[in-house]
């Protein structure tokens, strides 16, 4: 009977995750849609201007049809990685069916939220982030603190197994990967993880892709031509890794797929603590699964994803009580910084910026003491 | 007949006025409910947590309890705020009713959107911005650069009529006023309104007041006490200010209000144009307003406010092509400068952070050329 339940439980939770991913590729198959609507409500206030007011801006309307180009490019980016998501996950001939697709499109979920949306924009400025040359000084700041954490750690790159949960388009994953680091990265956002499978198996040549990230932003602009720049990628080859390398992506929820106690030599986050409805699970977590001497590298804001969201846990810790919680859980604390300043998907060129004082710790769970020593205790 | 249509658009337009009027009212009034609700939501997922995470967090509760009373002497704040709002605008005796409120109370209108409650939030920082120690590096950004600009031209300050647009809770305009210019601020936000006339008119003690305008902020906190830590305003006592300076505010649409030609020999907007539904229409006012000779000292990003609203005109114009727009016009750009970093109502503390590198210039309405060059042209 409990086998039952427990059978019935996981129908519906595979039925729930199929619906999630018919929503998201539904989102990514609006984005041309959507962005077009928002380029016709400019067009609109254009047309409403007096005739005088018209011609004080001579080219506007070019403008919009610019970005109209972009946008029809972009979302062709979409298909290429829409291309083969029907069977990309969960080891099976097709994960999703017309049939989920069909109760997406009924009205109770259907279209999609102005959230999804934004993270389908999201993910297109993501590229830039972690597979272009415009990126690298946003990544090599967010990136590079931990990987020099990583690296003055004496042992032997291919003895340590490397988690990274939060790994989004993967590019902190490849960079331990190219070092001969065992490396895993994990995801729970399928927009990230169907990015991340398009760059990293189906981009080969560097520089091959165009996008235009920053279409979309149609405020703070100094120039015109701004707006619609565009960017290539991918900056380096996907394939430019030993192909005995141990690197791999897997989807899904972190704290449900990693439950093995003592299985990692190091977890590294970047921009995924603050992802939790519990971060003291997720430390927990962390805690329970690295190898003891193992240690967790984080760099990251304390944003708080679910924040002020009704129905929807959020344990929102000041960095100070994090601290605490660490330590309580047995965490040494071996290297702390703050103020590392990062940023996130920014338009170098906007009027507008945004950026994150980073705290970056080195956290290592610690051997075991010896006997006697327990003993005395 | 006309007259008669003219006088029923005036009580239609007074009408919605005074109904705006005691929506914004009502925002303010339901600051400590809506704060309170979100502070709930902390509550229960503090609840919610096993016992063994509750005693990771000691002093979880304890500070929520401390956010709730500050919440409740900042509703203290925002009371005396609207202590005398009633009888503040349109030289009436009364300018808000009863009945007004009632209105207000319909379904149709009430309870306040999260933008208006957004705005209320926003108005305790801008208190800190403008009227506060703590603010002044944040205002010294923004308001030395354009109180330079006009302090290099070579008038006796008592000669110049400046007129500063979007003037917010006054802070600029008051310093215009200190140095012995003829200066009138505007604003079309009753909530910077309500804010100002209360600090400029009831504050009367340095630091006599204080406000905790963090405590919303329950994310990216490097230190718990940084959310509930005070401010105090205002810094400097409004009083002192010369008896027969000329220094005024006034409430309303921009673009109605001031319609005089030649009446102005400066205008001075910070963080203001892009308020604009049409940037040019702003740029053709301040130019018809200004004496010949008079110039507009701009400093600001380029948000465009409406930009993206359905149903709301908004031409979201780059730089360069708001620079050719002034020219077009007739503006001489005598200044300019990009990159001018400033921040508006920034956390200094948050490990988040926002930044405008704004763009800042003098543009003038030349004066007219001598009679036998027209004639030649």
């Amino acid at each position: 009977m409990a086998d039952q339940v427990q059978i019935s439980i996981q129908e519906q939770e595979e039925r729930e995750e199929r619906e999630h991913f018919a929503r998201v590729i539904n989102s990514f198959k609006f984005y041309k849609l959507h962005s077009l609507k928002r380029l016709h409500l400019s067009k609109v206030s254009y047309m409403n201007l007096s005739d005088q007011h018209k011609s004080r801006i001579l080219g506007y309307m070019d403008n919009l049809e610019t970005i109209q180009t972009c946008v029809v490019h972009n979302y062709e980016v979409i298909k290429l990685i829409l291309q083969d998501c029907q069977f990309m996950f969960l080891n099976k001939d097709e994960c999703i069916s017309d049939a989920d697709f069909e109760r997406v499109k009924k009205a109770d979920c259907a279209p999609p939220t102005s959230e999804e949306m934004d993270k389908v924009r999201t993910t297109l400025r993501q590229i830039v982030r972690d597979w272009s040359e415009d990126g690298r000084a946003e990544r090599e700041a967010c990136y590079q603190p931990v990987m020099h954490a990583v690296l003055t750690e004496s042992r032997k790159p291919s003895d340590v197994k490397i988690l990274v949960p939060g790994a989004g388009l993967g590019r902190l994953v490849f960079e331990f990967a190219r070092l001969g680091y065992s490396c895993q990265g994990n995801d729970w956002s399928l927009h990230m993880l169907l990015a991340s499978n398009f760059i990293l198996n189906r981009c080969q040549e560097r520089n091959s892709m165009v996008v235009y990230p920053w279409v979309h932003q149609y405020t703070n602009n100094l120039a015109t031509k701004d707006q619609t720049r565009r960017c290539m990628f991918p900056d380096i080859s996907p394939l430019q890794i030993s192909s005995d390398s141990d690197f791999s992506m897997v989807a899904g929820d972190f704290t449900k797929i990693y439950t093995e106690p003592n299985s990692w030599n190091a977890v590294v986050t970047v921009f995924f603590l603050d992802t939790a409805h519990n971060i003291i699970e997720y430390l927990e977590t962390i805690y329970t699964i690295l190898a003891p001497g193992g240690y967790l590298v984080n760099l990251g804001p304390l944003l708080y994803h679910w924040a002020g969201q009704v129905n929807e846990m959020s344990v929102e810790l000041s960095y100070e009580e994090l601290r605490k919680v660490m330590l309580d859980i047995g965490f040494e604390i071996e290297k702390e910084e703050m103020n590392v300043r990062c940023m996130y998907t920014q338009n170098p060129l906007s009027l507008m910026q945004n950026y994150y004082n980073c705290v970056m710790f080195v956290a290592r769970k610690p051997l075991p003491r010896p006997t006697h020593h327990d003993q005395s205790s």
